[in-house]
């Protein structure tokens, strides 16, 4: 079997890493691809490194050009997806990249977001406890942010086992293509390049809410974030450094345990042997994740951190893993757990 | 009045940036330059951008070289400052740029580091309560570490106010050159570059109980860090972020006005205007800090982040600021406010 | 049909590399991997980002070990790979990635590595006139240093056609991966970020007589190849730009005419079009090349620029091409075209 | 005696890097700073390492903010200088760090910039035979484009002595910085970091007329050049590598005095010893050049390869030593030949 797949928002970072997945993937037929400003431009120009869909042209980004398709990923800025995901049949499987799908409440969306909410769709981190079954068969995905998707599972397994206190603080640090390709002064090689500086600090990040949600829901109880997040100077990769006190009583075998259990049978979370790191140089390119934990007595937190690639298990791989399942396919088609290192 | 000065470790990354701010000291004549498994190599061949100084040769490290010297830096390894510094007279400044001089714990000391306590001398971070007077006339420094320093000036205003509650969360990015230049797998350019990774994490950096020092002793009570410091893919720069849970009925105002009465009249630690944040390029090759300070009223926490070169401020540049003080020259002399940016 | 293949050198930067590009390769079953210093270790440690094989633990590199398999791959120093090869049967097939059989002048072996030649095996790089031929059937193989596959595919349409003067010129900048895992100082992050420096000037480099071969052998008489190759701060790519006084009358036309048709079957090498140049990070991780050529009438030189990749088409990429070739798989198998960009 | 100083084009990267080294420069006080789009902002937001200067306005570009001053430094688009400097006073010291008024040919201009020749001032490279001379007392001032200072520090001395063939071939990377604060796609800091890519090929690069201009006037005879700049993934620094074929007869010792006697009293320019080669790192930020040559028998080239910060001896460093001259300030006033490195 295989499904045909049109792409919205080809020229972008996202885009591209989809791209590039897709290519890779054994049951799927590339169909259109769209761009706003770049439509009518040969995708040779646009992703260079895409070598065999150099001679695509890019289309606009309209319904008529993406009917017609068994899957539909949009790669839109926020705001978007809902007017054209509305025009696709039910049948299509729409996947979407953006924000606008991700929170169940309307009052965080509107609060981060400033317009109406459009809605809640399955969320694409199977990972997450009830995740997987809800993408099984679904017609419409809302993919993570690529922050709260290395948040999520850095922490949710210290509170879905009633581990951590209900306060989480984070600091993350992601590489440069998370901020997207439209050109802006800060984000010029000669301003990145050397330098790392936060952004969003005090709680203005728009992903904040979406890591509240998902460890909420694990807990059982509202989470409280304070997350920061810093601009490092590489391409790609996050870092995420995520802490909370302790329950009464934790202890480090119980943090094993935990994180042992929920990552056992997942075959993209690689909670690493005792001692050993995260490093995103490990997960470059690849769906993995890199988790650690750890208690500190001295201080009564648990630390945990989680390294992944943003643009794939961040964005464009999740959406790859949650098409395998909504489609039926095994879940790890067309998706690597090898990192691209040095 | 010109002082004459030697540098015991001149092969290192501190004692080259040291080298490199005395050079453009208008009080000071480099004297004696020493190294170990350097000794007898041009320095031109070790430290290539230290031009004026091309054609000096290492000499041992051993008394008798350092001897007959107004100042003498120490850049050695944990646990070698004690035996040099007592050999040398008590009319030499003598300033230590490791770690044996910095705790006033015994068992904080022997916890981290394995080894007897050597003793405390007075502590090179002048604008912290008190250290500037203690300063002042001292013939012993001790040099604070580069996570410390960033760290503290990052925090004390926020206790010594009793803003926030005392258990700080610290995660900080450092570049590569804070590791040293002793050649390791780990560090190498290929396994840098493109990565970010924690290291030391649950409570184990040495770091550690100085900031907890410092703190506390701004606090006026016991202050529990929890530190996870990064390896970031640059050669120089600290940003450390850094939170607390802020107490009951603290306000942005209020912090905003603890931190500008801490800096005001500092020449070195700029506060930034509201809603600019530090950034490492900034303060490249400077002694310079930058800090801002905001109030995550949804999490209840104060987050404050600084930027400071690791190898300026927090290390050579530091030890510069001190020796002027203890000298009675200008605190300023010597040092620049100006980063090397893009 | 599976072929087993041992990898001798499994902790290095090549092994780790290859061992990637296995794993994704459908007719291969992964046997022993041997280590010198690392034998006893386990993979997970030494290359954290190849997850699959994280239980694996090296074995030393010794003959029994070795012995039995299907395919051998030798990343091992210089010097060493011909005693492994003699006593490992006839039928087996030898990819040799260190330099001991590339060349077939035992007076350039002798002048430029100072031992005794060794011999010269059939050359992994198919794209030359003949070479694939060769390697067809080939039992023993030996893989085409990395400046030499990107030099020689820029340049030898040029010769090929007799379009180009025999003197070369050539700097080509190279990541630091090329340079190994061995830890030096001057490999350090610190003194490779930010930092662009020549080595191996004037002539030095062992590279040069390879490229003098091949060059020489695509325009049927000698050609002097001036080459510096330079070291960038990034951990992948090469970047050759090559040029070369043009034979009166050639013209630009000449020039794509002859690269078009070298290249026009081609899987891995790519021609752009004109006017877009290659970039190393559009083939990082893929096996692709990408080569523009152009003629600076003002200067009367063809100037021909290649991007590959070091680790993947320059060593392990180009060894598993030629062991698909020798083993009469179909070339591409197991192998991209798609780079990881950015 | 102070001189007053006007910037033209302060919110740059040019002119951020003249205000760093004016700012220590000890006979100078900053008056008006000026801006296009920028007029009217801080300067601490758009040049956040520049503290001492935090607080200042930019004004607009216009002749009535520049007048009054004594010296005023024109780091504006090409073609916009002249009109500027015909309405500052005779008396009044214009540097120009644009284009306009660096070639002599205006042939040469129009083919390059494709508009009218403004004219020719002193040119700012005093280390060029004649050039410091014709700087003394001038009060127009051309300062060099990047490329042109470090590859003609390069040759010229081969030229100068005669030992080197009229033909040059140059290969130069460059740090981001080059290319200017302007946001543009291909400079994101996502797609420079971990890549090299060559721009400008075939000749069609602005400065190469400068070089031959250069090199054509220390040899005596027309030079040919041919130029390939690359992109780098650092922020600062050139590395130009150059070289052409030697004139009969030349040897290594030739080379070495003929370098040796050009630099012997240069303050900014080392010519390194034998066997060590030029690194970007060693000069970032600084005023000085490192140069080393070798001659290479087999190809029978001469080798010369220059390291140089492109923003200071480069851009803003060359533009206040060619002040220094012009007004009978001691040559390295207010500039440092100390990289910061590591």
């Amino acid at each position: 079997m295989t499904v045909r797949v049109a792409v919205a928002g080809a020229s972008g970072y996202a885009g591209g890493e989809l791209l590039r997945l897709l290519l890779a993937h054994p049951g799927v037929e590339i169909g259109a691809l769209t761009g706003n400003a770049n439509a009518g431009q040969r995708l040779g120009t646009l992703q260079p490194h895409l070598l065999p869909l150099a001679d695509r042209v890019l289309e606009p980004t309209a319904v008529d050009v993406l009917a017609g398709h068994d899957v539909v990923f949009l790669a839109l800025p926020h705001g978007r997806s809902a007017a054209v995901a509305e025009q696709l049949g039910d049948e299509v499987l729409v996947v979407d990249m953006g924000a606008d799908f991700r929170l169940k409440d309307a009052a965080d969306w509107e609060r981060f977001y400033g317009s109406p909410h459009a809605g809640t769709w399955p969320y694409g981190l199977p990972e997450l406890p009830g995740a997987r079954a809800a993408l099984e068969g679904a017609r419409r995905v809302a993919v993570p942010g690529c922050y709260p998707t290395a948040v999520s599972l850095a922490l949710f397994p210290a509170y879905a086992h009633g581990l951590a206190e209900p306060e989480a603080v984070i600091v993350a640090a992601s590489g440069t293509s998370g901020a997207g390709k439209a050109p802006k002064p800060h984000l010029l090689g000669s301003e990145v390049i050397g330098s790392m500086t936060p952004y969003g600090v005090g709680g203005g990040h728009r992903h904040t809410p979406e890591m509240a949600q998902n460890l909420g829901a694990a807990a059982g109880e509202p989470v409280t974030v304070s997350f920061t997040p810093t601009l490092a100077p590489m391409s790609r990769g996050i870092l995420a450094t995520c802490s909370a006190k302790a329950r009464p009583g934790t202890t480090e075998q119980d943090l094993r345990a935990a994180y042992g259990k929920a990552y056992a049978d997942e075959p993209f979370v690689h909670l690493l042997p005792e001692g050993q790191w995260p490093a995103t140089a490990s997960v470059q390119g690849s769906n993995a994740v890199q988790v650690q934990v750890a208690y500190d007595r001295a201080a009564g937190r648990i630390i945990a951190v989680s390294a992944i690639d943003n643009l794939t298990k961040g964005t464009a791989g999740g959406a790859v893993q949650s098409m395998n399942i909504a489609l039926g396919l095994p879940e790890e088609t067309g998706l690597s757990t090898i990192g691209v290192a040095p």
